[in-house]
């Protein structure tokens, strides 16, 4: 065997844990595996923001020791992962990718970590992000810039940075994101990852660093569609702790990856999303179709209704709450923020209340306006951004002139969604002839994730894009 | 008998509906009743907007015409009813007590108002009220101010300004009123009748006109707490055409009118709601305490947290939703408002919306500290409002120097309940020596204004200040 055929951090997450459960592997090989591949990559991504070695062989051994007796703990046992450094998990630090937080020991467990952790995980440290979530490319002015495993000059896009980075390059098995104006399918696209945004209200937000308490979501990001099916139907669900969790049964999603897109509608949007795109996507939004033709889909045309309101929307409000969770901080501590970061917030704190309401009220005749539009859909298939990841350099508002035009380019796509409320899973389906990654979004209707995972593993059992792995340069 | 005995517009809103239904009047008789008084008393009072003698008798023939027939439509057969003129009602005219909607003719029915009529009613015309109901005293600049019929020098207390004096003066059975700051309570206070304002979401808004999507309660003003209890019923419930409208089950109100105190533990605040009160108000607090105690409850003292940064809370939110519901008349008809509602409404346009989204954010917390003061008590009683009606002179912005400190004193006991979302019950008191009433509120827990009904209507089987009537001076 080559030396990919024995790591097992080359598995999905899916796979892993049978391995584990099976004993083929135990937590501690697989964990070592993870910790072996962090230390070769690590210096070159910047992926992580704590590496917890020791603390995770001692986990992995009181995991294999407990299975050893018949122990199992769930259907995670064993498996180790590292999420963005914004859940909080009781007694470690937490710095949601600040200075201000750098040293916040949390108190409280979030509710979406609690529930993996219940599943048996075991935990590696925890992964970079943009400062508060607040940035869309993965520049980091206090921990530096997170890199593309694909190409360490381009971004991984944000806030998840990390979390894209490090399943891109297979030092986690996944990583918990979140997404708030489309910071779970940004990375996922960039990164060549498979990444879920679900619904609000799918999965508790209770101990995640909240950002707009309308607009913020948890979701997984992870090799493969099934992987993400796996991780949402342990976290998803009601919860004491945050009352905005919806109470609505949580779908078999695993048992959803097994149907076949025979007999389904996916919607191509004639407008707005299929614009303005780099000639590369476009060839990869073609060829997705194309696929997911020959795998039994019809493919319709959809005329949304005009989405670039819905995008500037996003943002009043999305700055409109961050200014309202950050009002003492901006006060107190200015200096303590990114200059990028201090901007977008002070500008929040200046916005009216009544253009915020106004932004609110027009939500649900938006939704109403986008679910006519899409009626007798099963999914809506779009590009995650209109190219593939920038560069570093050219993204960075302190380096170019261009770099915030770069910025606005890259959320137009993601951005309505959010406002929307709308669950969207971004899968891999594409390379550039630079071998840069090339993500689509699948979008849903309320709370119908099971939809998007069924569509998204046909996909992923007639392509290959997902298991095709960086290498170290 | 005397002329009073044989006057049904005399009776209770439950006693006229029975003795319809009995057939010991007709329609006509009870609506010709309530129309001979609204010709004696409305050049007192203003207290109709829109009188409709002519199709309210033919309306009564119709009830007559089909109860003969044994078609009793409902629990409210041929009962003559006016409401505040802001619920619409397809094809009539809703002014909202302002010039901007005084030719507006409603295309929809609100569904409070429906289920009204769907139980049978007969409308008799509308109802003045503060214009855009942002306004506690009564005035309204473009109608007149509406006069209280126990002293016509006197305000009614608004919004629903003209809801208090016609059913004070037995014009009307019941009226329809609104509450969002204390709208529906003050009118019953300073009016001598009974009032309810309900928790929020228990009854349906749609096609009631909107003041404060987080504050606005629908709810009615009538003799008794009876009265009041069958109106809750038949509004009260979930409405597909207002999502905010909550399904939780409706309990029968009317039967929990015939529960006795015995046993039910009543908390007076130490603080705050017994502050500041005029010496006639503070007597009837006492007494009103005393009869209870007297029929049987166990009177005990709640320290609550501090109660004037809810009324602040509650008066940003108010401003700001209001504002926002006005914006373009505020900017296209600024000339159409009366000075004082156009100045509150500006100035909700200057707020920042991080102040409303903390305001907003607080009333948790803040619903939690008044819970837990009150554990342990099933209702809460405090005074309406430190004073009895001033009068219309004193309270007039435009008039007197010292009328924003008494609007600011009038509204000080009712906001904090508004801000709060609980239910609250006002009743008549008693009597100041110059022969105004004084009235109490009962406030409760959220969705539960059955106890609320329990409590005053055993209060009033032992009292008798809400079955008196002004005398036309």
């Amino acid at each position: 065997m080559n030396k990919h055929s024995t790591e097992p951090a080359l598995m999905s997450l899916v796979a892993v844990a049978k391995a584990i459960a099976d004993k083929k592997f135990s937590s501690r090989e697989v964990t070592q595996s993870c910790l072996n591949r962090i230390a070769e990559w690590q210096p070159r991504l910047n992926a992580f923001m704590a590496i917890e070695a020791e603390s995770a062989l001692a986990a992995a051994d009181a995991a294999d020791a407990a299975l050893a007796k018949g122990n199992n703990r769930g259907p995670l046992h064993g498996v180790p992962l590292a999420h963005k450094d914004m859940y909080y998990d009781a007694g470690k630090v937490v710095t949601c990718g600040s200075k201000i937080r750098r040293h916040f020991v949390a108190t409280t467990t979030s509710t979406a970590l609690q529930r993996l952790k219940d599943a048996g995980t075991v935990r590696l440290g925890s992964l970079q992000m943009v400062e508060f979530a607040y940035g869309p490319t993965g520049h980091n002015v206090h921990y530096g810039a997170v890199r593309n495993p694909w190409n360490v000059d381009h971004i991984t896009g944000g806030s998840s940075s990390g979390s894209g980075s490090a399943v891109a390059a297979r030092l986690t098995f996944a990583a918990l994101g979140s997404d708030t104006g489309g910071s779970i399918r940004m990375p996922a696209h960039f990164c060549g990852v498979t990444g879920l945004k679900t619904t609000v209200g799918r999965v508790s937000r209770a101990g995640a660093m909240p950002l707009s308490q309308s607009l913020d979501t948890v979701g997984p990001l992870a090799q493969t569609v099934e992987d993400c099916a796996l991780l949402t139907g342990l976290m998803a669900g009601a919860d004491p702790e945050d009352l905005t969790a919806s109470t609505r049964p949580v779908p078999d999603y695993m048992a959803a990856t097994q149907g076949s897109l025979k007999g389904l509608r996916i919607g191509v949007p004639t407008a707005f999303y299929v614009d303005d795109l780099d000639a590369e996507v476009a060839r990869v939004l073609d060829e997705t179709i194309a696929t997911l033709k020959r795998e039994g889909a019809e493919i319709v045309k959809v005329e949304l209704p005009d989405q670039r309101q819905l995008t500037a929307a996003c943002q009043l409000v999305l700055a409109t709450e961050a200014a309202a969770f950050h009002k003492r901080w901006l006060i107190e501590r200015p200096q303590d923020y990114g200059a990028q970061v201090l901007m977008r917030l002070q500008n929040g704190l200046a916005i009216p209340a009544v253009s915020y309401l106004e932004a609110m009220r027009w939500r649900g005749p938006a939704l109403s306006a986008w679910l006519a539009a899409v009626a007798g859909t099963d999914a809506v298939l779009a590009p995650v951004a209109p190219m593939p990841a920038p560069t570093i350099a050219e993204s960075d508002v302190g380096n170019s002139i261009d770099a915030e035009a770069v910025i606005q380019r890259i959320t137009k796509f993601t951005r309505p969604i959010n406002y929307l409320g709308l669950p969207s899973l971004s899968i891999p389906t594409g390379f550039t002839k630079a071998g840069l990654p090339v993500g689509m979004q699948l979008v849903g209707r309320a709370f119908d994730e099971a939809m998007l995972v069924r569509i998204g593993a046909a996909f992923q059992r007639a392509t290959d894009f997902h298991a095709r792995v960086p290498k170290l340069s």
